[in-house]
């Protein structure tokens, strides 16, 4: 899409710091990382966020998701891996092409990834009743 | 699994607010919520985290995912969804089941989801060489 920096990235009309490619997904470094190996996975066909993209898609990218999990455990050092998505302005996405965040995190690294907020004391009764597929 | 208490809510043994079920995939509001609506996206057969699930129950619980994240919004006056997982202790993962957590927002809704830490200063070319697959 035009005027996409995703979209962009993708095609090489910016530079970026590759981590993985195949044939429907992209990933790199972060440019504004949160964490050394901060990384973006994204699909090469623009997709606004995760409401809005095509299963095969979703499906590759979270496989690739995977990947990069799988190695940055095993051949990289780290323990683990978060993963975070934001699926509208609402939720703090900022750039509007579908991205996961993969954090690679080691024991004692200092990050805080919960609690998000103050703990609700609701009735999960009365949510479950407005919220069920 | 024995002593997994996301194996006991998948087959009944715990009682759950559920959201939605399909063959492979079980989802139920967190009784711990960081927000009215926080459900969390299991398979129905056990894995530990991202690193080790099989590829189809991996694809089955994104594309749960979607569905839920879809339904929040157009049915549910969401206007956006926050998906984390923490796989391994490392990433603040406490329930050795493999669950993504799926956070309804609304604007305004007063939750702050970025920054996770401190922005960093490095050298992502460095970074880049070690971690590229």
């Amino acid at each position: 899409m035009n005027n996409c920096i995703f979209c962009k990235i993708v095609n090489g009309e910016c530079p970026s710091y590759k981590i993985y490619e195949d044939d429907k997904v992209y990933a790199f470094l972060d440019i504004a990382c949160d964490a050394v190996g901060h990384t973006l996975v994204v699909p090469k066909k623009h997709f606004c966020n995760v409401m809005d993209c095509d299963r095969e898609y979703l499906d590759a990218v979270i496989d690739a998701v995977q990947k990069i999990a799988d190695h940055y455990v095993k051949d990289c050092g780290y323990d683990g891996v978060n993963i975070f998505n934001a699926s509208g302005a609402s939720a703090e996405q900022s750039v509007f092409h579908l991205h996961f965040h993969v954090i690679p995190r080691k024991s004692g690294d200092g990050m805080r990834m919960w609690p998000l907020n103050e703990k609700y004391d609701i009735d999960l009764a009365e949510v479950c009743k407005k919220l069920a597929l």
